[in-house]
């Protein structure tokens, strides 16, 4: 039953990074798979979940998880195949996600608290799909909306990043829910895609009009529910457009992850006091055993067409470093994914 | 049953400040008080009360309620005797309070949306005391800690501007809920007066030490409430000690005010998604039908010696502008009150 020695290739925080990560924060290791011990699976990963959320667990200090520890194999959530198993949950064959690390083989317990294994169906959607709308995107996407925005039918929810994993979620669960969806993307080609084939409603380049001009066109009647992955200016001017008890999700702040200056704070936050409007955070792990529902809605919705998933696929394991680099430099178009092997 | 021909005093808004108000943005003016019309009451105005957000409101702009007109006489809260009435609500000798604004008399209709009166016991509580815990403040404190708050027995509640008018019912409504209630005020005098008088756990003199390390040392178990009257760095320091699931309540900003640069934005606002921390904004006046339940309660507390306030009383209309000033320069001690007459 043991398997034959196993060369892991593994990409490892050297050191945390200031601003951007450059190539020398990162090192290149490999080492043999070690053997399973009771109640654990290996995992070949197929794919990696290359998320904004990332810059974060590089940095030293507190946070919703610890930092990865330098010198660590850098943290990532994956979706593979189990090889072997000595846990009763998981045969080899199964198909898995997990926060299995950049590397091409994850060894643990099966139900690790934090890394632990979920079991995906590749026949509901492909793999790279379970790292988008039935992974932690979607996830974050759907729980911060329904769970924190709570939007009513009729009203307007606005997203940042709206053509990223958790944008794409957020609009089209909007739409569903009877909301009028507008989102912010940079380029056209991006607010392109997010009418046509996503279905929102509306979706301002921000890179190329005034957003607050935009904002009036397009969400004539004030933002009900913004749900922002990006901070910066681009919260600042969402500020002054938001309607009475507006509800701000605050998932994320991807324009000021990579800063070497101190984190801009939104100057316009008194329009909550105005607005007796309310910003409020929000971790995904908090919904871990609400996942099943919210991905028996997507999957029914994505199985009838009324929701779209795109990914942006890159080739191999040792592009990560400049893959990375995609999601801050905004190169990326759809849910960045890392293809570490093809089967 | 028609008065005498009355002269009434007034300060009006004459320029719109830039950072503090100076003695040329306002304007003094006497006029006969009308005849009464139906409907209408006339007040002799005996207390105003002087408010962090009287600045706000004398700026151009929308916010919760519309501006002051230039050449309008100043907005302000106020308590005094009705002295004539064709109101079937009120007789002449009824004590109010109402939106009279900064002048002698105040006439107009007795059930006016924004400024209409509501009568006042001042066998319950001396006249400054309404608008005091039993006025705006006390409301703004009650409702805001209660309904936004909502603190539970054993959690830490932390107020800025602790001295003041709102922070005297935050901490001190914090402790009647079984809360650790915890102030921030400018000066020893304040922090002692806050401890000794008001009977809060521990304040913080922000002025005389560092805020971080005073907040680990007094609220050893983080922050559950904090009730932001000042914004800027106070707010700021504060994001880095709040608890899982903590409530901000944003209630005003003195520290930015009369700021002539732009509204320095809480940088540390990630803090509330590391924490699933939520940020909320309040106006008083949501709360208007419910100010009858909360002035039982306190009024009560009062009588029984468990709720102590203290005003800070300034003589004469005429020293309007200058104690205004007091506000923004933590001059006043306890809720800053204008008797404009006697009796």
């Amino acid at each position: 039953m043991s398997q034959p020695t196993l060369i892991n290739h593994q990409v490892r925080l050297l050191a945390r990074p200031i601003g951007l990560p450059r190539p020398g924060d990162w090192s290149r290791t490999e080492e043999a798979v070690g053997e399973l011990a009771d109640g654990e699976i290996l995992i070949k990963v197929l794919y990696l979940s290359l998320d904004p959320a990332m810059r974060g667990w590089m940095n030293e200090g507190k946070s919703y998880i610890p930092p990865v520890g330098l010198g660590e194999v850098m943290r990532a959530g994956g979706a593979g195949r189990v090889i072997a198993s000595k846990s009763p949950l998981f045969a080899p064959g199964d198909m898995v996600s997990a926060l299995t690390g950049v590397q091409e083989y994850w060894r643990g317990q099966a139900t690790d608290k934090l890394a632990g294994a979920t079991r995906i169906d590749p026949q509901l959607a492909p793999l790279p799909a379970w790292l988008n709308a039935l992974g932690m995107p979607g996830m974050t996407g759907y729980f911060g909306l329904t769970e924190i925005g709570r939007p009513q039918p009729g009203e307007t929810v606005l997203v940042s990043g709206a053509a990223g994993a958790v944008g794409q979620t957020v609009g089209q669960v909007a739409r569903h829910l009877g909301c009028r969806a507008v989102g912010i993307a940079g380029g056209r080609e991006k607010c392109d895609f997010v009418v046509n084939e996503l279905g929102f409603d509306a979706c301002i380049d921000y890179k190329n009009a005034s957003l607050r001009d935009e904002l009036k066109k397009h969400c004539p009647k004030g933002v009900d529910v913004y749900f922002d992955n990006v901070g910066g200016e681009i919260l600042d001017t969402v500020l002054t457009r938001i309607n009475f008890k507006a509800r701000i999700i605050i998932c994320g702040a991807i324009s000021q992850y990579n800063n070497t200056t101190p984190v801009k704070g939104p100057s316009n936050y008194l329009s909550l006091l105005v607005n007796r409007a309310r910003m409020e955070g929000m971790v995904v792990f908090d919904y871990a055993p609400r996942y099943p529902e919210a991905v028996k809605v997507i999957a029914k919705w994505i199985q009838e067409g009324s929701f779209k998933t795109r990914e942006d696929i890159v080739d191999g394991l040792d592009n990560f470093p400049d893959a990375l680099l995609m999601l801050f430099e905004g190169r990326n178009f759809g849910k960045l994914v890392l293809r570490v092997a093809a089967d």
